[in-house]
């Protein structure tokens, strides 16, 4: 088995709504309308720091990530990096690509000079909690979100 | 008691390197050298979507957090805000600044079209967790960090 990890094009973006969508906690807060994650994918291809990554396996997209390069002055100004809606097609699992997603955003976290990274996963994701545990990270904090009433509308 | 919330300047890094080593935590793993905050701080002024605010009051800078917008695809391309290193001075703990602070942040987030807030906080600042779960702030994540060897330089 091959998956060749690489830069997200616009072709892809309905396979990563596709893979995001469908996930138990996914469901109930994705939409069918691709407009709005064309838009989100267009405002990150603006930005170098800022990156969506695919898994293609035999032509599909099988997996998809998301990979943040964020400068801060905590810890001596360690660059860090930064992991959101990792996905592997449900399908697809057990066959090692979340270990082969890991290492390549670990690898372009080191090509980008981080010193860290990190990420956050939903406490009710335990078979996902033993994986991370495995692939070397430590859960060391907790992580707050909180929905926001009342944005503005992105410029 | 006002506390100015602004943009930090060039000025305010050596007041801010001070704040996130004097704590518990940040006491380990801050120095004296100035040097890498001044470039971190110089990164940061090259993205509009990443900023450093400091409180400062009477003169002095009593608090500081960093924020950033982030684009992705996840939640129908959800924006969301990002705090990192969240910091008041010990001795002006307990009057309001952070609470302050958290309305600051929330401000920013919804100008630049947020619909989530986002951060992470170590497991053993009990004391914070009080805190943020008074300011609407739902523990729902457990936050994963792991630290890479090998970096390369950052350009």
């Amino acid at each position: 088995m091959t998956v060749a990890f690489r830069l997200a094009r616009q072709q892809d973006i309905a396979a990563v709504a596709g893979l995001l969508a469908d996930d138990v906690l996914g469901q109930g807060r994705e939409g069918a309308d691709l407009a709005p994650y064309l838009a989100a994918f267009e405002a990150m291809r603006n930005d170098p720091g800022n990156l969506l990554i695919v898994g293609e396996e035999e032509g599909a997209i099988v997996a998809c990530y998301q990979i943040t390069f964020l400068v801060g002055l905590s810890q001596k100004g360690a660059r860090r990096a930064q992991i959101e809606g990792v996905r592997v097609a449900q399908h697809r699992r057990g066959r090692g690509i979340g270990t082969m997603l890991i290492a390549d955003a670990e690898r372009r976290a080191r090509n980008a000079g981080c010193r860290l990274m990190q990420f956050t996963t939903n406490k009710a994701r335990h078979d996902a909690h033993r994986f991370y545990d495995r692939m070397g990270f430590t859960p060391s904090h907790i992580g707050y979100k909180k929905t926001l009433r009342g944005a503005c509308p992105p410029r």
